[in-house]
């Protein structure tokens, strides 16, 4: 941790985008020295009287207390208002009983300072793992972090959550609905995991949209799914894993059933989660794996995901080579129904197999020249029914070795 | 393929083992030029009457033509002898109703020339995959191959069957039973895969053992489970991969029940699958992951392949750092049954966390001592149940991205 690692190539070009202001949220961010020091490393937000709080969560089953505390306050009353605390540099995982006390140490810091009800204070930590949070470093903050609560600073709660991220990753989207604007803003971090470390995907998205919780709840699930759950870096899952999104009500929008919000915030997810692949460790090129043709969209979600994860495939990537028959390999391994003489494969806009057998127009070079591009295409076609899934990867380098075997901090 | 890679580390001392001769079995290898120039690519092995041929394959939905033609084979009336016949350098896999086609050529030029059944001619092939394989090639050897049949041939055909293997592999046992002794000996080839051809694991055991198929063949499925099934170097799976276990009959003495002969037979399928590991691209490390106090073995299974093939755990070996948090991670996303409070790990004898905590007396220092071996062995107890499983892997490295991103033949 805390390695100057250079900002990824496939970084967003511009920086950190201008984000809408969302009415009822304000943010502050201190730097609390927890394992850091000279940068920040806590973040509060605080949300107004009415927010409604939806999440998803890793499905690990090895769970950090944090996570297992947020899951239990999802759809809470709304009325007494909520806050959101996270720190960088200590996962507070695999802490035991020891893990429970900071979170509880934490949230009723937060709810007696920020007058809000202690199982309205959802907290997150990120960093190293096994090590118990030293907590008082954060509960000493809150006053601090209160102090500076700003509707702006949600620039600086992108930042406090980074650990090895090599740039803070925001999106936001303004959707108009019956002739008024509804906002969302979200912020991540993830990066894939680093030496000695586990990292973590945190994910925290606003919204002023009027909508209740058991309308949000499933729709942010359903939204996960295609986007979040969507990505893989190495196909190795954080024990911290958190998604939340706060809907504070205050444009005075009632969402409920309107596909135009959904729609925007399936496109901050995806971009957010978009950002975590393209800041995943190593990571040269940016890569999207279609299936279609499958027979279900579990089996394409399965497909799509084992040629995602696949480190022969990845590697191959890596090397700009369009090796389809590691494409071909990773449907088989899936577990997915397939059958080998109605598989179509494309690179691009190149196809290289037809029906289970090289395309008699294949050409290699058009394929290979698709390869060196810094976003790269793969879809495969199973030919039998319905089905179909996207994924995001990056490629697998000597990079990611480096940088999860050789540093050690 | 045909890079002159370095022999592996992790080779076994000594080199090619002598190896019992196994009666009823000849060998001969061939250059037959299938891909490679001047070395020997084919081999063959004939199989006395009453042979019986037991088997297990890839269970991968895009098995190759040579894979489905050899399930359907086993079985067979053994009276009238059998034959294997194994090419490297093309795979013969997804080449659609050309690998067909080539399969039945192969199988019945050696029916012709042998004498046996077609039913009963077992072929693989490794190598490249996609290409049409030029059977003709393989064809044209038969008669070379039978007129240099030698009961002592198995060394040469252990090196017939390499493509990426840094070494040939062999293993062999001898046991008693009712005073009289029966053999055992069989060859493997595999190291992963590597660029740009996807490679395959190909074992062939003999034994002059009398067993029915009836016998034999669960017995072998049995001991895949905790042999080959057991074994992972990067998670990715050939369309390829067959065992085939022929047993001649020729020592007289009936096996059927006998507890030694299963004993000495996975002895010698761990000895050949731990082979593969130790010849696995880039490794510098053999790892041994146990699990144990699993609800089920299922779920034992489960952990332990998800610790074998998690990136993280595989990169923070390579780096020699005992980095249990990654250990902790890949049970908690396994699938299987974990209590995150009950579990415990081990790097060698040096226990690093008891239910759910970091020991209060581990030692960084030993741990890390451990890890410098070329042999290291993690065990996690799950605290749950008495399902235990063993799996076997190597380290991930920047040799192995080497291997399969930047060599490009």
């Amino acid at each position: 941790m805390g390695h100057d690692l250079p900002q990824s190539p496939l970084a967003p070009k511009g920086g950190f985008p201008d984000l809408p202001v969302i009415g009822g949220v304000r943010f502050a961010s201190h730097a609390a020295g927890v394992r850091y020091s000279g940068r920040v490393d806590v973040m509060l937000a605080e949300l107004a009287p009415g927010t409604v709080v939806a999440g998803t969560f890793t499905r690990s089953k090895t769970r950090s207390a944090p996570v297992l505390d947020c899951q239990a306050k999802l759809g809470g009353p709304a009325d007494d208002g909520a806050a959101i605390l996270v720190n960088a540099g200590n996962s507070n995982a695999f802490t035991g009983h020891k893990g429970v006390e900071a979170v509880e140490a934490i949230t009723g810091a937060v709810a007696d300072e920020m007058n809000v009800p202690k199982a309205r204070v959802f907290t997150s930590s990120t960093g190293v793992i096994g090590e118990p949070l030293p907590f008082e470093r954060v509960t000493a903050a809150i006053t601090t972090l209160k102090g500076q609560l700003d509707e702006t600073g949600i620039a600086g709660a992108a930042r406090a959550i980074m650990t090895t991220d090599t740039f803070p990753k925001g999106a936001g989207a303004t959707v108009t609905i019956g002739g008024r604007e509804v906002r969302i803003a979200g912020i991540a971090k993830g990066s894939g995991m680093i030496a000695p470390d586990m990292a973590t995907m945190l994910v925290y998205i606003f919204t002023d949209a009027s909508i209740g919780f058991d309308a949000l709840q499933p729709m942010v699930a359903r939204l996960t799914d295609g986007s979040f759950n969507a990505i893989t870096v190495d196909s190795d899952t954080s024990t911290s894993d958190t998604l939340l999104v706060a809907a504070t009500g205050s444009s005075g929008v009632n969402v409920t059933g309107e596909t135009a919000f959904e729609e925007a915030l399936e496109r901050v997810m995806l971009d957010l989660a978009h950002q975590v692949v393209r800041d995943g460790e190593g990571a040269t090129k940016f890569v999207t794996v279609e299936v279609t043709g499958a027979a279900d969209h579990a089996d394409a979600k399965r497909c799509a995901m084992a040629i995602a994860n696949s480190p022969l495939v990845k590697t191959a990537i890596a090397g700009e080579d369009p090796n389809w028959g590691r494409v071909v390999m990773a449907v088989g391994k899936s577990g997915a129904e397939a059958d080998r003489d109605r598989l179509s494969i494309w690179f691009g806009d190149v196809q290289v197999a037809e029906n289970g057998l090289r395309h008699p127009d294949y050409s290699e070079e058009a394929a290979a020249a698709h390869m060196k591009r810094d976003e790269v295409r793969i879809r495969a076609d199973l030919g039998l029914g319905g089905g179909s899934f996207t994924a995001w990867t990056c490629d697998l380098t000597a990079g990611y070795i480096a940088i999860n075997a050789d540093y050690r901090s």
